[in-house]
């Protein structure tokens, strides 16, 4: 056994609650190194009443590690623990202190949780693990009503650009509401709707007042409350990082330099503040001068921030908050931001915008979730022929043990964004593939979000090009792929199994780009084939029961011989399903 | 070179602030499989004109791991990096998403230290990094007010029981100062000196009140000024897991159940609060039902203490607190505390009484520093005899490679305390091993305490035992040991680089257990040799200079053609060390 690749720490994603009674550990070997992993625990102060041993499973793998995971629900709240590695006779323990071969008395040197606290739980809103999200760009999703527009606004539909408008507002939000509902999502999140210069509105100006040419706070209000009607959550995009320059605060600094009872809102690094050979004298956003990053340390400014959080779950009664740019901003400010937050809703949902390893704000403290793009890049590429099936699965092994449990559950998975290109033009607009990895998206676990427009076929570059006005005329919509849309969001929504079950990777191999996998709970058990090949593929997998259909028909789809063979066409996919018990 | 073996995470002790302008990162390899190491960083907005590599420096190896290490300081407080591993002409990259053999463009997949904010800085007290700690058990310390003795005070000197008092008081603290400061000490800390039954009082009754026996909250205050008035810090012991079955608020639970409005101050699990079957029907400390565990969550209990905290600090002007079983009670508390007791005294010390791994506290927004126990076990387990020097020299690597920089600065180091045998008595009474510890107590990285008496000859097993009442007839101390902890304290005190320089082994054999090692900063060069055998013994080791004096007499020692030789006695050592530039 490679005892250099044993890993395990008693705390983060490695041992923590799960809920007020179970504790999750985790521990990695070698792959393919060990035969199983056994967590002896117990009391450390009655170690001989309390002591119980448990069969770890193997939860995942990556290229280098498999993951062992157990659920342990001490009877007094306390923990200690070691793990004993075996391989065939050999066996070896992991302590707090090292690695041994001989059995360590307990307790010493073992492992702790030492105490289960309910305030220290990592929880996370419920809803959020049955949400399906519908991203919006107000400013390009319909414009309901023109006499808001902006001045210069252009037509509907014409080429955005950096700077461009097309009138789009919270009317014409509105106006889709029936829209967003038919197609099956229960949970939209707007991307900045503050007043602000631009038209993507993360320079924000005014951070209590909705932008005039998307409408006012009432209307947004009566947005909400049409939502809410209809079952559908709301996420607002907090902008906590920067404002914009035109921010009053800002400007004043700007007017009076270090006589500005604002200079400590910034971290200006030398007055004035201005743009010196193309950097600012001042932190920001970047390198962007338009966009100067608050000093959240600063009592004034954490109170004022913090007030706009509570004000718009409060008074407008949004159901959470996606944090823009959130690695940059300090963890006092989003700890006490979760406390605000959650105590004006303790089922409001905090979405990090986080592009790598994301662990340290999801420790129970501060978010719930992030942006998953970790698992969009790895999806796109898969789907777009870039690695092979046993790959892909150690990559998602390797994401699925990034965070705990709860995270996994409601972690934002999205194929593309505002900030990327169109998932149509990601696969080369092969619809084919586009549809494996809209599959995978909502067969997995995790919260998936579809961006405005990619279920009815939009296409579109890097920004601007992929911020193009949503295609409201049936006509020009690719209706084949929103039907196909809402029966996978409505796959997602009647099965649990799909939202919360077990996800394990049947087969996948070297230098095959087709992958089976299942996800399960106690009520349903799905298989999901993929051919992801332009060929066409017979894919076959050992089924014990012949009681299988297609999730999808209902056409009943039987093994021969404990074995079933699925035909399937180029880059088709097949979900079979059964119900158990 | 071992891949599995390769480990880094963009968090906690692998990569944090240092200070406002500096950030420390580690990597860890297989031990001796590397070449060198290199952190190839920038600002991920402006690689092109931010970018530089960085060679690191091996800093410590375990048994199993090199740990490099190098600290870094971004123009921009942003940081984006990976790490390039060597060995010959191979290279790999360590990235957030793997480890990749070709050359990854930045800043693509790169970890991220995403912006230095100063709030978040894990600052330590400064004097803490100067300190020499001395603890103190008041009722076994010295009887200097005979009038407030509790009814049964037995003899001083007599044989220390469970639940026997000698008399002990502050008075007699008061009356030695004089002898600390002879001693050279500049800390004190105090196990609980607050109103509770026992005599070790961390069953709490009230902890706004010194014991009576003790004295009053006055004489503490005068005891503080006086130390403060001779350059002495002191801190005290936070007992705020659990509390005495007597203090009132849970008498009141006793007597009014689920009627009391204090039954949420507890941990009650079904009333009535009382002991079935050994076992408490509320949370206590272990299953001690004279012990119940206070609930940290509910808002009062937090009020309260929090208040406790701060009182001591602000009224008393104590510098400190040590947290007992700190690692039992909920980090939203913690948090709230370190913010209380920094307010009231941004130099107060905080350190958790942990006995295992303790990083989750240690990361800027809990503690500084922990009782180091794993410390003790490794050095008296080494001069027991117990273990090799390359072993030691592993263990001890492991102990520095545990915790950030900072802790490690301030990381109370012991060698016993009133929870453990008597060193004496851990080392068989053999006066030179004790001194060999004490050596490498006083010339190690931490802030080091001296358990009362250690110092003059005490002796004692496990508590009871361990808690004798001091000797205060000179003919009956140790003076010549008493002495030689005079010496070190004071050869620590007079030389920075005994406190913060750089540590590293020289010379650290298998199957010898003698070792060679140097602390240096800018100003002095210390090597400290040690014949940790029975026998005499004569130590080689290549110097480069023949300036080196014994640093304890002056005496020249020169290297005779760039070997130094040292001879020494069974279990002896010698300090020597050279003045730079």
């Amino acid at each position: 056994m490679l005892l250099e690749a044993m890993y395990h720490v008693p705390r983060d994603k490695w041992a923590y609650a799960y809920d007020a009674k179970t504790i999750h550990l985790r521990v990695r070997t070698k792959r393919d190194d060990v035969d199983c992993v056994v967590a002896l625990t117990g009391d450390k102060y009655n170690w001989q009443d309390t002591s119980y041993d448990i069969m770890m499973d193997k939860a995942a793998s990556d290229d280098m590690f498999d993951y062992w995971e157990a659920a342990v629900r001490p009877k007094y709240k306390r923990l200690s623990y070691t793990f004993r590695v075996s391989k065939g006779n050999e066996s070896v323990y992991l302590l707090d202190n090292g690695i041994r071969t001989e059995y360590p008395a307990p307790p010493n040197h073992y492992y702790e949780f030492p105490y289960i606290h309910q305030i220290d739980l990592f929880q996370v809103p419920n809803w959020a693990k049955d949400a399906v999200f519908y991203q919006i760009m107000t400013e390009r999703f319909a414009n309901g009503d023109p006499s808001n527009d902006p001045e210069g606004t252009e037509p509907w539909g014409g080429t955005p650009k950096l700077d461009n408008f097309f009138g789009g507002d919270l009317q014409g939000v509105l106006d889709h509401l029936d829209d967003l509902q038919e197609l099956g999502i229960n949970a939209v999140y707007f991307t900045p709707l503050f007043v602000s210069p631009s038209n993507h509105k993360y320079d924000i100006m005014d951070y209590k007042r909705v932008a005039p040419h998307f409408g006012d706070n009432e209307l947004l209000k009566t947005v909400v409350e049409e939502c809410h009607f209809r079952g559908i959550r709301v996420m607002l995009d907090a902008v906590f990082n920067h404002c914009s320059d035109k921010f009053p605060p800002f400007q004043d600094v700007l007017e009076k330099g270090e006589y500005s009872v604002y200079k400590d809102w910034f971290h200006i690094n030398s007055f004035p503040a201005e743009i010196v050979d193309g950097i600012p004298t001042y932190d920001t956003f970047g390198f962007f001068g338009n966009m100067p990053k608050f000093n959240t340390a600063n009592h004034e400014v954490k109170t004022y921030l913090l007030e706009v959080a509570e004000y718009w779950i409060k008074e407008i009664k949004v159901d959470g908050w996606r944090l823009d740019v959130a690695n940059e901003v300090d963890h006092h400010f989003w700890r006490d931001f979760r406390k605000v937050v959650k105590a004006a809703n303790p089922e409001a949902y905090i979405v990090g915008e986080v592009w790598s390893d994301s662990l340290t704000w999801l420790l129970g403290d501060q978010f719930d979730s992030v942006m998953n793009y970790p698992f969009s890049g790895t999806v796109l590429e898969f789907f777009n022929g870039g690695m092979d099936g046993i790959t892909f699965g150690h990559r998602i092994g390797a994401l699925l043990m990034r965070y705990p449990q709860q995270t996994n559950e409601v972690v934002f998975n999205l194929l593309g964004s505002h900030d990327t290109p169109r998932l149509l033009t990601v696969v080369g607009e092969d619809k084919r593939r586009l549809k494996l990895a809209v599959v995978f998206l909502f067969t997995f676990m995790g919260t998936p979000c579809i961006y405005y427009g990619d279920e009815i076929g939009l296409s579109g570059h890097e920004d601007p090009d992929c911020r193009k006005c949503m295609e409201w005329n049936e006509a020009s919509q690719d209706r084949e792929l929103y039907d196909f849309y809402r029966m996978m969001i409505a796959l997602r929504k009647h099965n649990k199994a799909l939202r919360e079950g077990r996800f394990r990777i049947l087969q996948a191999c070297e230098n095959d780009p087709c992958i089976v996998y299942e996800r399960a709970d106690d009520v349903i058990h799905f298989t999901v084939w993929m051919n992801n090949s332009p060929v066409p593929r017979i894919l076959s997998h050992p089924m014990e029961t012949d009681d299988w259909q297609d999730a999808l028909t209902g056409e009943p789809v039987a093994p021969e011989a404990g074995m079933m063979h699925i035909s399937l066409d180029p880059y088709g996919y097949r979900i079979l399903s059964r119900h158990l018990g």
